[in-house]
């Protein structure tokens, strides 16, 4: 049985208490919330504390709060040589204070606080300095997911970006689609299979192959058509740039 | 029952055979394709035409072929005054040659060779010269379809430029997600759950609602750190241009 804190009250914090209560391998000792009653809905009063002075001492520290503040915080956990980890895509290991054994614990997912999520499928993104520190992770993340991976903070860095491209920039894509729609009195409804059905093609194509579209045909009466008709000009930028990248294939210009 | 016609023998026509054919409703009784073998996998050859003075009366021919093509294919068909619609997203209902009524069967969905799709909650958005006309469209989408749309010519335009955001524009970001996952040796599979879980929250939240992400958090830090971190210019440029559309929430700039 691993005993763990956790360290923050945002969207990624409160999925992981949900997770972690629903799991018997691991057991939440404690949760550090600035407001208190941020968590109540989650936990017993008792186990949310206020202060770190608070904190009692487990086998697992985990730091869940906005990427400037990790090191900050890092700092005002009341122990030595402990396991520390911040659960960030963005920040290296090494913003964590030395006094105690460093790691990271990413769960790579957009989440949400009005959506649950299904933990298991979720991959954690696992880095620790030593062997013995990994297992530890690993134990914990395997309590609640199934895909957990080994990623060094060079690597994590590759895959947040990636993971802006694949999520916040195709979310963003799904709201032009939408003002779209809206303008010209369709339906959004009506292109939601089609997005369905996008993002479960390249579980069997990879994206090259599944493309499709005027611009992958460099069928250019259609594209400038759509510009033309394109009224607005940061929609039209979007898709210039995004056609001519389509039709470079994604490479440089 | 509802006898017609496909006139064409790619993606499109073919799901379309393959859909009409597990119908009761309606009967296929030719295709036509300039070469036989490209359907003879879905029909009974004697059923498939290379020749349009062999073309038989029925209720209804689809011309699903190039856009380019539709207005010549439209006049090589040898009556009057029979129903020809079209399956293009793009074209006009006024390109088909006006000795026939006139109509559209658009399908909106992305078809690929290599996947079988569900036709049944494919959007079919139809569009006809009377009343008469559409509901022999109607009644003929139904048979294969749950999802049946009257949609103008006008409206048609903006649900395709639309679609060219939401699916060949987001595919083309995965692609460039996974580029980026292999420069750094990073398994893209890490990244598939959330590209799914991405086109789910749309099933409940409105798009501006589920953004997520350093762009829409103004988070210039990591921003920065992001565009620092890729290399490749096209991608770079790709970043930065959605990064303000996030913030600027989708407006002109």
């Amino acid at each position: 049985m691993i005993r763990l804190t956790i360290i923050g009250s945002g969207n990624v914090a409160q999925h992981l208490i949900k997770a972690f209560s629903a799991s018997s391998l691991v057991e939440i000792v404690q949760a550090f919330s600035r407001k208190k009653e941020a968590l109540t809905h989650l936990l017993d009063a008792e186990k949310i504390i206020t202060d770190f002075s608070a904190l009692k001492e487990t086998d697992l520290f985990i730091i869940s709060v906005s990427d400037n503040a990790i090191s900050e915080v890092s700092k005002q956990i009341p122990f030595e040589n402990k396991l520390v980890v911040h659960t960030s895509g963005t920040t290296s290991i090494d913003v964590l204070d030395s006094k105690n054994r460093k790691g990271v614990f990413y769960p790579l997912q957009t989440f949400s606080k009005n959506k649950t999520v299904d933990f298991s499928i979720i991959p954690i993104c696992l880095e620790a300095d030593n062997q013995e520190d990994y297992d530890i992770l690993e134990t914990t993340a395997k309590s609640i997911s199934n895909a957990v991976f080994s990623i060094s903070s060079e690597q994590r860095k590759a895959l947040h970006v990636a993971a802006v491209f694949v999520n916040n920039f195709t979310n963003h894509l799904y709201q032009l689609g939408q003002e779209i729609c809206e303008e010209h009195q369709v339906p959004f409804e009506i292109l939601k299979p089609l997005i369905q059905e996008t993002a479960d093609k390249i579980k069997t194509l990879n994206p090259a192959e599944a493309q499709t579209g005027p611009a992958k045909r460099h069928d250019s009466v259609t594209t400038d058509a759509h510009l033309d008709y394109i009224t607005d000009e940061n929609q039209k930028n979007i898709y210039k740039i995004l056609t001519q990248s389509i039709q470079n294939n994604g490479k440089k210009l």
